[in-house]
């Protein structure tokens, strides 16, 4: 029997403890396998993309568990009803090769890519940030806010969306949770005296989302929705000359914001920031972008904890996925009973 | 909802209709979506290798629909008590990203693997083929002999393994199905008079099951366990000389019997062989070698076959993978009432 957590328990799971302690949690465990960085099997997520969408897997191996997950990306989906991005995923013995966890991981995704953001700003951001753009009012956008109110102990929003009721919905999710939040008139407005500018949108096309004026000295911009080939969000000239933090360089040269960029253009990579061996953030007046594309790791992290904290509880069920023969090489008993009746 | 197929459900679909039907109706779908082949966007396997064994992911998309398998094999499994294989895949639209369907595939893979063989075999192997040696009794044997009699009548098999008691289980699971078999005293007894050499051998090594002077004029071979860098079971002196046909080369020449030889070697794609563009066998007198590694593709029609055929029966269940709001950008409503009632 595998572990299996699916929608519902995810929820309850979630809820449980809240949104913000799901988040920190999520944050301890991606610290700790980015600290351990060198010692996983990456690759590049493997994509397959259509006119409408991309469906990826993204695996990796820490060489005792096994895990990947699952996620499309369709930006057209709202429109029919559906989400832009949903995903579930597996953490595997590598000793064995055996499935040990099936999760749902939409919500989960929401979750570790806020804690990822967090994790990531706690080092590039000033440490007196107290402000923070939003910029694309959609499924990840509460996530991010909770992830820095929990983290970083951010509460001043300045949101904005083309989308009026994407907004709506933002607000009246978030106002009763502890924030102050000003709906801005523009994303220029929105970034207009924030500390940090959070960048969510879903459109799969070059956009330019934050243009290069709206950028001030010590900013930090987290940079979530451009994360595919030929999506962006932020102007090239805002690369030139601001320090760029990556997760997988490989990755992110395809799928982040310095597709824009020369193949070899300077990169940080955020573990080794983590890990103490370069530098975050050097000044106040420096401007740092995360390139966020999301990595295989963060899902690996995510599926720990959630297989550490739902083993044995009323938050996990059982699912018949693998075949368990009592001899390992007669899988042929599992069918053979009414071959024989058959052919008598 | 996702339609689930587990274990016992997919072992009742099987014996509800018999493993040979349902290695006849995967014949079908395998070979509706070869001569399709150029429409599907294939890329060669995703592997994670480790000392004991390898996981792979096998996605493929004929770009309406697209599946991925997991598989692992680990050879030593069976010692532990373990199976040297386990699967189980995914079905998903396209056109949303949404997975359609979730199915166990260690069972259905053993029903893949044997129904590809004789899809190749009907095109490669001589009309008059009556007698098959089976190399290597494990789990995939049973299944092969049965794919073999359903599609091409054969009854008559001469079998031999290392281990005596796997040619033990083979014989008593066999026996009562209506096949004559002999208990051949060696690979090289297995082998004489055959005119079908199956070779389903387990170890991940380069190792030598038939041997050059094995092989007799109008023989095909059914090379099924070479399917791993490092793991072969031909003689390179027989690939020289025979003829030899493969599911999708890029993957094969990493993972085949052709492994053994010069990356430029010739070999012809079985699905090109279908689709009457080239020939298969020739003469009475060639020897045919089917390569067979396993493509996604043929995981592909296995899970369109299982969809098609357990949608609204007692053979699926509802799983519960996919988050799905009311308002598809309004995830967080999914977690957010106990956050309110907590921040009070």
């Amino acid at each position: 029997m595998v572990q299996f957590v699916d929608v519902r328990h995810m929820r309850d799971w979630i809820t449980a403890e809240g949104v913000e302690a799901r988040i920190l949690g999520l944050m301890q465990y991606i610290e700790q396998d980015f600290l351990r960085w060198p010692s996983f099997d990456k690759t590049a997520r493997i994509a397959s993309h259509s006119p409408v969408g991309v469906i990826e897997l993204m695996p990796t191996s820490d060489g005792d568990l096994y895990g990947f997950k699952y996620v499309n990306g369709h930006p057209s989906n709202p429109a029919s009803g559906f989400q832009t991005v949903t995903a579930f995923g597996v953490l595997s013995d590598v000793s064995t090769g055996y499935p040990l966890l099936v999760s749902e991981m939409t919500l989960l995704t929401a979750l570790r890519t806020a804690a990822t953001s967090v994790v990531a700003a706690r080092v590039l951001a000033r440490a007196d940030a107290s402000v923070m753009a939003i910029i694309g009012a959609g499924s990840q956008s509460e996530f991010q806010s909770l992830g820095f109110k929990a983290g970083m102990g951010i509460t001043r929003l300045r949101v904005w969306d083309t989308d009026p009721a994407a907004v709506d919905k933002f607000v009246a999710n978030l106002a009763p949770l502890g924030f102050d939040i000003v709906r801005a008139t523009s994303a220029t407005d929105a970034a207009a005296g924030s500390d940090i500018v959070t960048t969510c949108t879903a459109d799969k096309a070059y956009a330019t989302i934050v243009t290069d004026d709206m950028v001030e000295p010590g900013m930090h911009l987290n940079a979530i929705g451009g994360d595919c080939p030929g999506k962006t969000e932020l102007d090239a000239d805002i690369l030139r000359r601001a320090e760029i933090f990556v997760e997988f360089p490989p990755q992110t040269r395809i799928e982040g914001e310095i597709q824009q960029l020369d193949a070899d253009h300077p990169v940080t990579e955020l573990w080794a920031v983590l890990a103490g061996r370069v530098d975050g953030r050097t000044s106040a007046s420096q401007v740092t972008v995360f390139d966020s594309v999301g990595f295989a790791i963060e899902d690996f992290s995510a599926l720990r904890y959630v297989r550490d904290s739902t083993a044995g509880t009323e938050f996990a069920q059982d699912i018949d996925l693998i075949a368990d023969p009592l001899d390992p090489k007669d899988l042929f008993s599992q069918v053979v009973r009414l071959e024989a009746r058959r052919s008598h």
